[in-house]
């Protein structure tokens, strides 16, 4: 048995043990083809089932229709934040978005970058992006509603999402995708890199509405352009093929060993409500976020002093609870409590947290 | 034992056997970490030492000085065509390429798909890129001066590489980084899609003399942006790990097992020069490529007709001797032999092309 902790990484994050065992079973011998997953050609019938089960199981999993396309583009979400206001802006109108933070900040940059009229429809700013802006407007003149559905620094998350008064939602999802059930209607375009709930690092998983499509302009560089991915099926080049190989897998075992996003979503709730719940029963442990802003998916705490929180994270690397330390942009605590996080590692940080607490509270 | 084939892929393609073991042994518990490799944080220390080691052996290999930087860019060598330009054209000054196939065209084309000007200062589309095209002159005027040093849908390559006349020389290595030493004193940038000689998918080695950098202009997309990845040591945001992770390997295998890049250069000589002599002696088989240009990593051949090259890919195959067939866009067959293909693999390869040639000569 191979030495395993229980993982709270933020991303790259934990992957399900048995997705992992697969992998290492089949790594120098892919189906039978005598070579391993990393060695088989993109253009091969091995790499085309690869691909395929990845993109339906997306497909499955999140009812997408027809009018959707899946698409796999390297470079991260952070890639994104730059290609959506060049595919996506609409002549004369200007780009919306609410800022909960980090990320979302970051995508607003870049579309300022690029000039586009930037409108910045709501944001938590105002109490250190502790919350859900949930007070604004949508006129109905965006070219699109952006929005970051988890925000994993701050712990925050959308628990349902805004109207966009026709205005297509865009939606950076890369910490809580395939966390719970969807109804995609109102996205225009979902988005997520691969790192946290669906995969290893390197690529972006991109969901995008066929008419969004017809808005992509010509003259912008090839490898850029969202049509290039959707009319080669994500390989005019040779495409992150570990990683959506990586997904294909998570997917299945997602689909097959959960039983879908409704199960899932079940399941994370109760890791969530379990680490809360010791939070908040402690007089000890404090959660960052407000509550009904809640994130499922990144628990962020403080502890009493600086020094009892690096003791904390320290404590619990020895017994096996690995990544609990918050983002360096914000210090304190962070449990990412991700798919894979399974409800045994939750108990034992529960279990570890309340010992702490009896040793120094 | 795992079932392998002889393995000669255009890209993805072979990785060295050692390489792909020590990935499968560690792959649930990397260094003690009791996580993937493909589950640590892309800011711990165990991944500042993956990186670490994959940017000094890039160093230590091709003989790089301080005066470069060692990047690892995701999109593969296709993103770098557009990048390029974006960030190193100068003002006032034309760019300039030398066509010798479908890649150094397409990153011509974006060039101009940015409107900028660009000089093709040699071509060897009149017959049919069958050959390096050595008579031109750099006038001096260009930003840059670019070439593909390994055409791997013609099989040629640039045996050494053309006088720049002042003008910095930017080469897109993909298909032969590593497979020989270098003098990286003419280059400005030398860049490679990881998943031909140094890795699996996912990612481009980049390499760029500081002072381009100096070229960068403000106001570019920060993910498009060269001096982005080189101020976060390729982390700006989440890089491909698990690719920079199999390059840390297999360049530790090229300079540990092999010796180094004269060692390694030495061995594909000999691999090309057995494989060129069974085609040059036979008279069933013949070279598509002009003498003096062929390249040693992509060997492209025809046989007498198209129905016989069907049979010998799919004999070959049944003979464990993989990925034999022609890019789809010229025909014919090609055998990759890439660094990690070695010299049993070619020699069974030469054996079962005399076998094939008796049978059906």
């Amino acid at each position: 048995m191979a030495h395993r902790i229980h993982n709270f990484n933020a991303g790259p994050a934990a992957l399900p043990l048995p997705v992992l065992e697969r992998i290492q079973a089949e790594f120098l011998d892919f189906k039978g083809s005598g070579m391993s997953v990393t060695e088989i050609s993109h253009r091969s019938p091995w790499f085309d089932e690869v691909i395929d089960e990845a993109v339906s199981r997306t497909r499955s999993l999140l009812g997408l229709g027809d009018g959707y396309e899946v698409l796999f583009v390297q470079g991260g979400a952070s890639l994104q934040f730059c290609m959506i206001p060049m595919n996506f802006a609409e002549e004369g109108k200007p780009v919306d978005y609410v800022d909960t933070g980090t990320w979302s900040t970051k995508a607003i940059q870049e579309a300022r970058i690029q000039g586009r009229e930037v409108r910045v429809l709501a944001s938590s700013e105002d109490r250190g992006f502790s919350y859900i802006p949930w007070e604004f407007e949508e006129d109905g003149r965006g070219s699109y509603l952006h929005i970051t559905s988890n925000n994993t620094i701050k712990g925050t998350q959308w628990p349902r999402f805004p109207e966009g008064n026709g205005v297509p939602l865009f939606c950076d999802m890369s910490s809580d995708i395939m966390s719970r059930p969807l109804d995609p209607g109102p996205f225009g375009m979902i988005y997520a890199g691969a790192q946290k709930n669906i995969g290893p690092a390197g690529s972006a998983l991109v969901i995008v509405r066929k008419d969004m499509l017809e808005r992509v302009p010509e003259g912008i560089p090839t490898m850029l352009k969202y049509r290039t991915f959707s009319e080669k099926n994500s390989m005019f080049n040779t495409p992150a093929c570990f990683v959506i190989y990586t997904v294909s897998l998570v997917l299945r075992w997602l689909e097959e060993e959960i039983g879908g996003l409704e199960k899932m979503a079940a399941l994370n709730g109760e890791k969530a409500d379990l680490l809360y719940g010791a939070i908040d029963g402690s007089g000890f442990y404090t959660g960052t976020a407000e509550k009904e802003s809640r994130s499922l998916m990144n628990v962020t705490f403080r502890l009493p002093s600086e020094e009892l929180e690096g003791r904390f994270v320290k404590e619990a690397t020895a017994e096996g609870l690995g990544g609990l330390k918050g983002h360096r942009s914000v210090g304190g605590c962070r449990a990412s409590i991700y798919n894979a996080t399974g409800l045994e590692a939750v108990k034992a940080l529960v279990g570890f947290m309340a010992e702490f607490e009896r040793k120094n509270g």
